[in-house]
C-alpha cells in the first residue's frame, strides 16, 4: 500500500560526516545494511516499506543523547524503534534519516516492589518485565497482544485486553526518562502516586509516538497478582446480544479483568490456526480477577446478565494452561486471520466509543464489511468500547485497498459522530492522521502543531506523523 | 505573608477602552468594587492579597473567548477563578489584570448515565454534580474536601480522599472546553474511556492552573454507587503503628476506597470544632466500597492488618448520617486547627512519597514540627502516600512565618530524596515554584517553560504560577 509520498521529495542524503560520527561512536552498532533498513522501514501495516538511511542501536540514554545531539546538529530525522510491533505506519522513514533502535535497552533499572513500581529501559518488552518480577506476587498488566517494549507501549499509549480493570499506559506510566530533539535528558515525574507538580510532561510524551522526544526509560505501577483468577468463554446468537451483555456488566460497575468479543470470522480463523474447537459464533472471553468469593460474585453476576441476553453455558478455563492457551488465542488472531487470505496484508483498524454506543458501532461497521464482500473479522476490548477491524487485502490492488479504507473512513466517522474516538489504542501514525482533524477540529490541531513545534523546532523527531508540520 | 513581589513591578493599569468593552460586553457582571477585587484577590494561602484591576463573570464559553480576544488584544493577564478554595497562592493577580470569575459557569451540560459520563460548566461545584446526578445510581467520586469547582479541580489535578481507589482529576477527566490564550475555543478527548489519538491535550491543562488556557467545560467519568458502604474508625498507639498499617493494606491490593490518617493534634481540634468525641490517638479513619461480601472481606482484611500493628477496635460508622458526620468532621479539620490558635492563618502544605517511605516521611516532619514549637497538624490521604502539614502561624510574624517555611522546605527536600513529589494535590502556585526545579531538575523545567510560551505567548494567562517566564 502506498503511502502520502509528500515528503518523500524532502528527503535529503545522509550527511557524511554525521555516518561517520555515529560509526565511530557506535562502531558495528550503526548499520546501512539494507537487510537492517528494510527491517526498520517497515511495521505491522500494510504500508510500503520506506527506508531509513541508516539504522543505529543504543544502549544507554546518554548514547541516545549523544545520538540527538548529532542529528539535531546535521537536522536529520531520527525514528525511534521498539518492537516495530505498531500498526499504522509509526516507524515508516517517510524521510530517510536514522532509525534508533531501542531493542538493546533491555535492562532492568529497578523494582521496587515494596512501592509497587517498576523502572526499565525502553526496549524492555512487557513479557521480560513479567519474567523479572515474577518472584515479587506483582505483574504488570497492560497487554496489547504483541510483546511490544515498554519504552513503544508508551509512546503509543498502549493498552489491550486488561485495560478495562486496570487502565492504559496512560494510567501506568508514572515517570519516564526522555531524551529532548536537541539531545538534552529529562526526566518527568516521580515514583510517587500522585502529583500536582507542574505541567504533566509524562502524559505529553505517552502517546506522542516518538514525535517529540525518546523514551529512554519508563516507571511504570505495577498489581498484587489476584488471588484468584478464573477465564470463561461464551457464546451469543448475535454481535447485539455478546455486546449487550458488555454493556451490562460495564453500567453494573462489575470490575470484570478482561472481556474481550470476537465474531464468528474471528472465531473460525482462530480454530483453524491454533488448532482449537471454539463454538464458531460470536463469542466473549471473560477473566475474573479477586479474592476466590470476590471472582465467584462477579462470575455470577455476568452469567446472569449473559443468560439475560440468550447466551450458552459459560465454559471455565480454571487451570493456568488453559487460560494462556485461550489468550494466546486471541493474542494470535491477527496472524490467524491473514492465513484466511494467503497473501494478503491486513488493513488493522481500531476506534473506541462511548459503552452504550457499542453494539450499534459494531452493528453497522459489520454490515458495512459485508456489503463491501471484505474478508474480515471483528475482536475487541469491548469493555472499553474499543473494537478492532482486520481487513485481509491484496495489497497490491487499489481497488481492494479502497474499499477497506472506505470501511474504515466510515468507521472512524460512525465513533466521531457517537463522541468517541479514531483510536482507542493503535495511536495516529499516519494512518489516522486526516482523522485526527476530523475528531479534535482545526484549532485543536493547531495546539498539537504548536507543541510540535514547540518541542522539535527543527522536525527531526519522527517526522510526518500524527500532525502535519505546516497547516494544510 | 509576603509574596514574591518581583512581578508587582510589571503591574500596568488596566488600559481604559479594555474596562469600557468588557463593560459593555458584560454590564453588571463586569465589577471595579474594592470589595470584589479583594474577594477575588485571595485564596486559602497565608499569602497577603494581591488585587486584580477588575473582576469579571463569565457564562458561557463564548463569552469567555471573546473576553481572552479582548485581554490578548491588550496583553492583559487574566486570572481564572472557580471557588477561591486553592492553597498555594494560585489566584493572587501578581501583576493585576482581571480575574475571569467562572462561578455563573454553573449548568450542566449532559450527563450520559448510560455511559457513565457526565460534562458541566467549569463552575459546577462536586456538590452540586453529585447532587445533579443523584438520580441515577451514579456517583462522582473525587474529593478534595472543599466544594471546589469542577473547572478548578481539573485545573489543579485535584484529587483528595477517595482518590486511593478512584483515581485523581488526572485518571477521571476525559474531555475538556478550553478557551487559548488568544481566544480560541478547543475540544480536547471525547467521551470514549480511552484514545490514543494523538498528543493528550486534555492531560496537559488538568494542572496547568490557569497558566495555558481557560477550562470552560468538563466531561467526566462517573462510578455507580456502591451496594455497600461502610467507614470505621480506629486508633492506633503511634503513627508509625497507623501509617504501617496503610502500607500494608495498599501492598495486598485490598481496593480500600478511603483511608485518611489524622494525628493527635488533628484528632484535638477536630473534636473541639465539631463536637465529635473521637479517641485522642492516632486514627485511621476507612471506608470501604463493593458487595456486601466484598466490603466485608476487605474490612477483615484491614482488620488483620491493624491488629498485627497494636490497633484498637474498628469503630463502626454503618448509617450513612453517621458517616457523612465523620466525614464531614474530617473536612472540616483545616477550619478546627484554625481555632486552635486564635487570629492565626494556616500554612498548608502536602507531598507525597512512594508508599513505603511514607511512615518515615510523616515520622520526620512531626519531629521536625515539634522541634520548632509549631502548632501543626499532619493529616493525610495516606494511601496515596500523600499528607498534609498545617501549621499555625501569625501571618505577621516573620519569624514564625520562616519557622513554617523551613518545615516545608525540609518536608519537600525528604519527599524529593524518597522520589516523591514536592505536591501530590495542592498544586504549585506561587507556593512551590522554586521546589518544583528541586523536583523536576532544570532541563524538565525548561520543557515546561517551553510548553508556557508556546501556549501562552503574551504571558497573560495568569502570570508567575509554576514556571518562571525566564531562567533565573
Amino acid at each position: 500500500m502506498n503511502h502520502p509520498a509528500s515528503l518523500a521529495a524532502l528527503r535529503q542524503p545522509l550527511p557524511e560526516e554525521l555516518l561517520l560520527a555515529l560509526q565511530n561512536m557506535l562502531e558495528d552498532r550503526c548499520s546501512t545494511s539494507l537487510a537492517m533498513r528494510e527491517h526498520h522501514g517497515s511495521d505491522e501495516s500494510s504500508y510500503d516499506p520506506m527506508l531509513p538511511d541508516a539504522v543505529v542501536f543504543a544502549q544507554t540514554t546518554e548514547e541516545v543523547a549523544a545520538i540527538m545531539q548529532l542529528c539535531n546538529h546535521y537536522e536529520v530525522p531520527v525514528i525511534p524503534y521498539g518492537a516495530g510491533s505498531s500498526l499504522e505506519g509509526h516507524v515508516l522513514a517517510l524521510r530517510g534519516g536514522v532509525t534508533l533502535d531501542l531493542s538493546q535497552m533491555n535492562n532492568m533499572v529497578a523494582v521496587h516492589a515494596e512501592d509497587l513500581t517498576a523502572t526499565v529501559q525502553a526496549g524492555v518488552t512487557r513479557k521480560q518485565l513479567n519474567l523479572e518480577i515474577k518472584d515479587t506476587g506483582l505483574f504488570f498488566p497492560i497487554d496489547p497482544g504483541a510483546d511490544a517494549s515498554l519504552g513503544g507501549m508508551a509512546a503509543t499509549r498502549a493498552s489491550g485486553t486488561n485495560a478495562v480493570r486496570y487502565g492504559t499506559m496512560r494510567e501506568n506510566v508514572l515517570a519516564l526518562t526522555v531524551v529532548t530533539a536537541d539531545g538534552r535528558i529529562i526526566k518527568t515525574g516521580s515514583r510517587a502516586k500522585k502529583s500536582s507538580a507542574g505541567y504533566d510532561l509524562t502524559r505529553i510524551f505517552v502517546g506522542s509516538e516518538g514525535t517529540l522526544g525518546i523514551i529512554t526509560e519508563v516507571t511504570v505501577k505495577l498489581y498484587p497478582l489476584p488471588e484468584a483468577i478464573s477465564a470463561a468463554v461464551c457464546t451469543f446468537p448475535s454481535t447485539a446480544a455478546a455486546v449487550n451483555t458488555v454493556i451490562q456488566t460495564i453500567q453494573m460497575g462489575v470490575p470484570i479483568a478482561r472481556v474481550e468479543f470476537l465474531d464468528e470470522n474471528g472465531v473460525r480463523a482462530i480454530n483453524a490456526y491454533d488448532k482449537m474447537q471454539l463454538p464458531e459464533k460470536s463469542l466473549l472471553l471473560f477473566e475474573f480477577h479477586g479474592s476466590e468469593h470476590s471472582v465467584q460474585e462477579q462470575a455470577e453476576v455476568v452469567q446472569d446478565i449473559a443468560a439475560g441476553n440468550g447466551a450458552g453455558d459459560f465454559e471455565w478455563a480454571t487451570r493456568p494452561e488453559d487460560r494462556s492457551r485461550l489468550w494466546a488465542a486471541r493474542h494470535n488472531a491477527y496472524f490467524a486471520l491473514l492465513q484466511m487470505r494467503p497473501g494478503a496484508r491486513s488493513i488493522s483498524t481500531d476506534c473506541c466509543v462511548p459503552i452504550s454506543r457499542l453494539a450499534e458501532c459494531i452493528s453497522e461497521t459489520q454490515l458495512d464489511c459485508e456489503r463491501n464482500n471484505i474478508i474480515y473479522s471483528i475482536i475487541g476490548h469491548v469493555g472499553d468500547g474499543n473494537f478492532h477491524v482486520l481487513m485481509m487485502i491484496d495489497p497490491h490492488d487499489p481497488e481492494d485497498i479502497a474499499k477497506a479504507e472506505g470501511v474504515n473512513a466510515r468507521m472512524v466517522a460512525r465513533a466521531i459522530a457517537m463522541d468517541g474516538t479514531c483510536t482507542g489504542e493503535h495511536g495516529v501514525g499516519l494512518h489516522k492522521m486526516d482523522f485526527l482533524i476530523q475528531e479534535h477540529g482545526e484549532n485543536a490541531i493547531d495546539m498539537m502543531r504548536t507543541l510540535k513545534h514547540a518541542f522539535d523546532p527543527k522536525n527531526i523527531m519522527n517526522p510526518g506523523k500524527i500532525v502535519s508540520w505546516e497547516k494544510n
